[in-house]
């Protein structure tokens, strides 16, 4: 097999076979194919993208580049959500515990804050004590005991999506849909899981902007899965604006923890109840979507999600006192306000900027290399839709640092849009689904 | 200015700046810009494409990555012709001494066999002694001396085109039209000429099968060296069959010794001296076509072209006695028969075979590393259009190798179509003419 043919094909157009791709990442991931022929290639694939086949080849290949776990040990499904990533985007941590709660495994793997999105990782590290550096045996034995287990990648896990992803890097071949897809898919199925919920964010906060780039990802990544024979479901959901209030790691596990004590921003808790309610549905717990809602309020209502997060900390090392006491998290020094100009209503965001403006606080990196504050960040008060005076708080920014504060409060000012009159009409919260949910709840009625 | 962003905007189709590919070109030459980051760039350029200005731009930073020649000292202008090469073209060794018999200058910095089709230095090198490896003083002194120079490329000549293109011939980068323009133009404009004669073949014997993809390049070639100022004009010419009748290195040296003593096959000199007529006319020696047609003729027919072929080869070490006694070149020590299974016509070729079974003699390289045997190759009697009896020769194969006549020879029978009827209509030995040669003529009877 010519590794040039391989490349000059996908370049005019054709569908490679399976062995064909399986070839390609094997000698890549042994490093027995030069980085300059691997991005030629890649670039050919964002330039002319792949068959769902050739899809489906790749991410098996990349899965299979490494260690597949599999607990056939444990007696219920297990289930995990991925999300794209947003601006205060940490339905994880509420997610985790509600699903594990109500008796479903989720062995979770996660990754860092990107760009200006936050990451579930630096969240949880915010904890004091919480370790998501946890060895595939530790983390097997967690997520048996207390049915969650969230860490991050490690070096066993889907190698070639890392060599592959610090080549998209520098070549200029991050954003096609298919090597993104396949970067994420290879990843989530190494967990070992039966069911996945893809929540894909669209929106100013969003990497995919357009609805209909998320849409597509969102079918790329359900085919793809189900090719691979799991049970997969995406949910297109806004990313307009930031996700609750909170946008920096502590501030964002204290919300969290609003939640699950039954408080807490309405948009966070929405979405955290109907994306637990897919897994129940996908991980066959329940018959219906209505009764995986149901039964993830009751989680909620009956404190068991919450004593199931105070049990994953514990485990993981973290301080399970943060539960009853945020104030033990990370605190900023000094707080300062943003005021609005104007009065009027907010009618939108630049919500990208409001991450951007997060990062630049110290709550993300700059560069790879760069250490997070876990305790700098935004807490908003007023969202699109909400009316504003002149001289109000539209939010308060949690800050260590006076310079790195001058460089994000413009950003922050910037970012919204206030007008005299109100909205018409809100984007909904869960735009789209992606896949058969009919077909998934017959499946489920028959299984069960 | 980041690598990645150049690489992304030329991925989404935007045109880069001047600066911009020069930046690239000029980093990659010094080993600033990393193998992978190019290829990904050439993938880029080849799905994408390239306007007229970037073209002109990245062929400018090429020919500007090493030593351009010039030579004001010479008293008459410098011209050269180049082919996109082809099966049994040898014009290069017919047309040099004809134009320098004439009085202008030909500093030709030639190319060695590619893939099916033969090249240049080869050729010459199988004349006893001929060196093609002259310093660049040696070169100048020769063409000063003689008015003809045949080198092969120097370390110091477009240092970024021999890195450039050694990537792309592992990248499935090789085929884009703008990246093959500005290779082959960065070296001839190198050369230091001020005008050039493109001969871009087209047929089953060259590397543009289809004629538009050959009109498309010419029209590149000619707009690219018009805007680096030079005079520049393209003939679309056949390449469906075989050129001459000698297929093979020294066989060809031959043959172009019998046109030089106004013998040898049609088709080799009428294509020969209509290219050396558009030399003519591009440096100014005549003021239209016909006069420059008339002046090649003069050259042979006075011997006055054989004679500066004699001191040719004389000059850059080789035994000019071989012009008096072909004999004297290297000599097969087998020849073989191919005959015609059946009576009919010749109806056409499947020419790039021919080409490859000449490799498969020996007369080319399957590997870059591979030597040249110069004495093989074919010697073809019957051509399109001709009339031919069953068990007559078709054409001669002088051999070295038995194992290798028997791979080359079924390939030779293969690529022949004979038909019961002859073909209606030949093909033209010149296709088109690509750039504006009325212009051309203007602009050379003002000069006068």
């Amino acid at each position: 097999m010519l590794v040039t043919d391989l490349i000059r094909r996908k370049r005019d157009g054709a569908e490679l076979e399976r062995r064909e791709i399986e070839f390609l990442i094997d000698r890549y991931t042994n490093d027995g194919l030069p980085d300059y022929q691997m991005s030629a290639w890649l670039m050919a694939v964002l330039l002319r993208g792949m068959t769902r086949a050739e899809l489906a080849a790749l991410t098996e290949s990349m899965l299979n580049s490494g260690e597949v776990l599999s607990f056939p040990e444990l007696p219920a499904a297990k289930v995990d959500k991925h999300s794209t990533g947003g601006v205060g985007d940490k339905t994880s941590l509420v997610i985790a515990p509600i699903v594990a709660a109500a008796g479903l495994y989720v062995p979770m793997i996660s990754g860092r804050g990107l760009g200006h999105t936050g990451g579930t990782l630096d969240k949880l590290e915010s904890i004091p004590g919480f370790s998501v550096n946890l060895s595939v045996p530790d983390f097997r034995r967690i997520l048996a005991q207390c049915g969650a287990g969230l860490i991050g990648q490690t070096k066993e896990i889907a190698p070639a999506d890392k060599k592959i992803y610090a080549l998209r890097d520098v070549t200029g071949t991050v954003e096609s849909p298919y090597l993104i897809c396949a970067s994420i898919m290879s990843k989530k199925l190494a967990e070992g899981i039966d069911a996945l919920v893809l929540d894909v964010k669209t929106g100013s906060g969003a990497f995919m902007k357009q609805e209909k780039d998320a849409v597509f990802l969102a079918e790329l990544m359900v085919e793809t899965g189900q090719r691979l024979g799991k049970r997969v479901i995406a949910l297109i959901t806004d990313m307009d604006q930031p996700l609750g209030r909170a946008v920096g790691n502590a501030l964002e596990v204290a919300e969290c923890i609003d939640i699950l004590n039954g408080k807490g921003p309405d948009d966070l808790r929405e979405l955290s109840l109907i994306l637990s309610a897919w897994m129940f549905l996908l991980g066959k717990r329940v018959q219906n979507i209505d009764q995986g809602r149901e039964l993830a309020e009751q989680m909620i209502s009956s404190c068991k999600a919450r004593d199931k997060f105070r049990e994953m900390i514990r485990l993981q090392g973290g301080n399970p006192a943060v539960m009853d006491d945020p104030g033990l998290l990370p605190q900023a020094q000094h707080k300062a306000d943003v005021k609005s100009p104007t009065s009027g209503f907010v009618t939108g965001f630049m919500c990208e900027q409001i991450g951007t403006a997060g990062v630049l606080l110290g709550g993300g990196r700059l560069r790879k290399e760069d250490s997070v504050d876990p305790a700098v960040g935004i807490v908003i008060h007023k969202k699109t839709g909400d009316k504003v005076a002149a001289g109000e708080s539209l939010c308060t920014v949690h800050y260590n640092s006076v310079e790195r504060l001058e460089q994000a409060q413009p950003l922050i000012l910037e970012s919204y849009r206030i007008e005299a009159t109100p909205m018409l009409q809100q984007r909904p919260l869960v735009h789209r689904i992606i896949g058969d949910p009919l077909a998934l709840s017959a499946a489920a009625e028959i299984a069960d």
